[in-house]
């Protein structure tokens, strides 16, 4: 019986965005995602969804983004009887963990920053740790990797502004580490890369604050970034082969002011 | 008849690298390829091997790389007859165009300095109207583009450093043009992407360089870039939906130090 | 009695480096000094030194970089009663603090990662509130500003690295907090500015390292930074008009490799 | 008879900018000043205003910023007799050059882009080679420095954007010299320093153009920068030690959006 490439993503909040979307590109590419968020239901309509598509997915619900959470939870995954038998191999994951801490400097609060920090950069490093151990007992691929280890960043990580003071703290942060990996474990043939949205990607969510321009602004992918569409760049991501691999690209609608 | 989809490439050198790599992708997707090099023997090499595996490619030497008479070789492109008939619609177009100019700063010349602004940066002007002028013609394509502009860059379009005064300052004068380009055309629907190439090429040329070592080089993708790999890398940037289009991205061998 | 301008300094270490420095500095052009660390002997030491240099200078010794103790510890600065009586107006304040949390990705824990947040980042959330808070009660001075906030910041601070992946997260993070407050206070007059230290300074603890080539090392100024150059930095800084402020600038030896 | 030092500064424009701030102010603090513009009227008018209030100063006009031209007019510099005797040696040299070619691109012609490169890149070529060669037969300064060579740079010169292809394009191209320089030649204790002017300078032409809204904004430092004090930041910068140089700083208003 063969072995089946995993693919672990952590962030799939409401799952109408990036990490849904990575989840379903990946399922109908034959790998088994494993799903990690706080919100169990919407976990598992996810799996549901990928289930119903002819994938294999699974649920796995953290309480908090903690260091020791984080760990527990892909140490979980790892160790996974999945229904349909046979082994798995981590070769993908995808770190879309995000948290919302908008607002003016002094609207930021002690917690505001401990939970930026805690959640996109703390977590993080214990994502990055478990998988960094199991990308190191993989052979290469055909393409030469033992592993993709993908960060999902935006405006914030790479300028502070204004609103995003408690934000851009976290996502610089976790950028600086995406870059640390990139380096250190090039070498080992894992393989790091950090995508910069630098827009308003389409979810429930971003939907529900436009109030009467909300249909028009969905109507016009100019304006706005599809899920679907950053789920393809991961996917292209994982497929560049060893002697060409990007650490960082950019991602943005046409009609985008940058 | 239907419509060809036209892709120009500006640099094709030797035909071992970056240019001629994506001219055989483009090729075999269905794109008439146009090529444009001084050296008329290494293109029409390129047109045959092109031809021979079914695809559609047209030699269009260039005595130098002027504003003049980058102007005239494209407007030469955009009127050419194929001999398969039907018309052509440019569609993609790389400026891969670059010119070696390395030196501790004393030793460049006049020559080199004049020589590195007007290949890379001037001729990168007049190149990028003329197909700006024609995509805006195009309609929109079903992933939402009037058109493509590719530029290869390098280490040096980031970064001065010390055997690269004359060439960074040429480099960073067409990727900051490409910048203007993606703000500025964005809103029209016409996507410009810049690549960052951070580490060797495999080519004739930078294989001839490394004596006994060559063999070694030659068969280890860890330490060099594959041109075929930046070659899909442009595929991926030309598929991309107008919802996330990509301005930069950088590239580099799993091992390379940076 | 006329009211005296005060500086507050957090981090200054074993009190042989740019915190120090930048204290003598200031003290010698009439500033009061307040310093923060977490040891009271050379806290105690340096306020001796300038004291008996006829400056003013008061120790704060604060437990641990938390969010908490540094609120409460420049409460306390705010609220001292200075032996030689008259009020003082906070002016500038300098976040210089930093944590040794170096090493592999692998060796890094928990606690290195957690520590690098809380010590650069989350600490520096509430020296930056209190200090904004005080400065929006100022006057403009002469120079049209209510005050300058100073951050030092390293080459990690703009670049992971191999060694560096936990302190990097925290040195971006922080850089980040900077721009974000330079963007939004200097609106209202306060002026915030973010160094690069891009090279090794001279200390008790950087000479330590070096063995047998301290001496050398020590003697020549090609090479290591000057904690006083770095101090005069922070003056200039301090001393620029409203009409034109630096947010970022680098410093290195002349001879540093960059 | 003592030596006196010397800066060299080109472009001086119609004298009411950052070149001729930076002239008075050296020329203040002793050192005699070499002036380079295209315009002798405006040459001649600072110079007697320097003069008047007691400095030291030449005209040195110059045709066009051409390879050759420059490097003629810094030789002829180097070889001046100065009314008042002795010797000069230079010790600072500032290239403050720049050519108005804004306009969207499709407005930006053949000769646009010509004149921004040869001009901004081309020019500073040639003026920073005679600079550096003047520089290397120097002792050391008491501040360890064979002499700074000083470049003005902008918003463009780090980002391209809708109005600047051209602009931006030269101010790139000079921008990565000066990088480069700073790294080649720090180690032989010459000091590259490069400013982001990111804002309007208040000048004869920037008030020109802003019609009823003019004085206003001229009465407002908050809004537009002074030339003196971008002469400052130039004061400083020739006074770092080596053991802290920096290559690159930004100044903009306290009330600039960025």
């Amino acid at each position: 019986m063969s072995t089946r490439p995993l693919l672990i993503i952590a962030g799939i909040g409401n799952a109408t965005g990036t990490g849904a979307a990575t989840a379903r590109a990946f399922a109908k590419t034959g790998y088994r995602v494993a799903l990690i968020a706080r919100n169990a239901d919407h976990l598992n309509n996810l799996v549901e969804q990928i289930s119903g598509a002819g994938g294999e997915a699974a649920a796995f619900p953290i309480p908090e983004y903690t260091y020791t959470a984080t760990t527990d939870v892909v140490d979980k995954i790892l160790t996974h009887a999945w229904p349909t038998g046979g082994s798995s191999e981590l070769r993908v994951a995808l770190w879309n963990v995000g948290v919302n801490v908008f607002g003016t400097f002094l609207n930021v609060t002690e917690k505001d920053i401990q939970s930026s920090l805690e959640v996109h950069v703390t977590a993080g490093f214990a994502f990055s740790r478990r998988v960094i151990l199991a990308f190191k007992e993989n052979a290469l691929d055909s393409a030469g990797s033992r592993g993709t280890l993908l960060f999902t960043g935006a405006t914030a990580s790479i300028r502070g502004n204004v609103f995003t003071s408690a934000f851009a703290a976290g996502k610089h942060g976790i950028r600086a580490l995406s870059q640390s990996l990139a380096k250190e474990f090039g070498k080992e043939n894992i393989h790091v890369a950090h995508t910069i949205i630098d827009g308003s990607i389409l979810t429930d969510l971003s939907l529900s604050r436009r109030g009467d321009a909300a249909e028009a602004w969905k109507a016009n992918p100019d304006l706005r970034l599809d899920a679907e569409s950053i789920a393809k760049s991961y996917l292209y991501l994982v497929q560049q082969d060893r002697s060409a691999w990007t650490w960082e690209l950019d991602l943005r609608p046409a009609h985008e002011k940058w």
